[in-house]
């Protein structure tokens, strides 16, 4: 991994709203994919493969909830 | 993703009941689908696919487990 | 999902003693199967396929712990 | 399910060491796998399958860990 | 699972240091596999099949992750 | 695994940024996966098989998310 890759946009986990908390957590989730398989070209074909998978995108979604579960504490799920 | 795409209905954790909480969290988890893979034929095709494998079942539950831990704490648990 | 199914019996997270809490634990996961698959007599079959299946049977326990983490949690532990 | 179940050893997460919370996030992983295929022969024959299968011991090791997660909160870590 | 089997090295989640909670961590979760596949041999074997297997390997990851993570909340976090 | 092995760089999990937290997150993971397989040459073909399979690259982004919730607290968010 290159250290200069940004793997949360805005380096913060505080978000206005539930809705941009979700975003990032979908981003970072991503983020992550992208310093893993920097080609961009694998990646899309990659995407291909998960988009039209239904565990993989199960997968995804578990993913995401796992990482929105950090990003709701950090902003005392926006109370 | 389109940033437009409505990602938590209403934009809030807190519902009144742990039954609508757990309604929130399935809907958060088809959503996270959905911006994954735009596309409703696809997504409906998928659909046939995970609803008769007990294996992406069980992923399923696991991922709106998930979701729901993040609502119900938001909601102090309903307590 | 029909927004009439019940998610959790008694639509409260609260229960008198752990025991209750797991039997709690294990009706919610199953519950989130029936949103998904509403076909009783697919269910019945899917049931037949993951109660003979080790790694589905190890799976079904992953998410009965997380929904009893959060129960357990709403209950402070029983302490 | 039957209702009359053990699920928890003595229904409570409460241990007297990290030892005994050990066991017990063994014991009630173990009891989710029971109820949900109640046939003694058959687990059997299920457990000789996921103790040669690495993948399936490391779903193992996870699911304990959860619950063990939960356990030891209950706990107050035993500090 | 023999009653006597140690499941956590010197029975405490307390560590000096994140470093030995991290050999904590890998430990308890090896532990684990060694109660539900006593046989050192047959635990040698498939510790061969596993070290070559990037997805095996990547589920060793979690496991050792969620462990962790009860770890460090029980060390406060060594803060 | 030799008890001399790193397993977290600078043996603290508080980092200044959230970004940093992030890094720290990948590094522990790939840690884990290198003091299960502790030869070099093995990783790198392994690393080859998972960059470019989406099942794994979707699991590795699970496992860095559950560490990262681990730093995340000992942060308390970089609030």
């Amino acid at each position: 991994m290159s250290e200069t890759v940004q793997l949360i946009p805005g380096d913060s986990l505080i978000t206005a709203t539930p809705q941009e908390g979700r975003e990032l957590a979908i981003k970072m989730a991503r983020l992550i994919i992208k310093v893993t398989q920097p080609d961009a070209e694998i990646r899309g074909k990659l995407r291909g493969v998960y988009a039209e998978d239904p565990a993989m995108l199960i997968a995804v979604g578990q993913t995401v909830a796992i990482e929105f579960a950090t990003i709701a504490a950090a902003n005392n799920y926006w109370r």
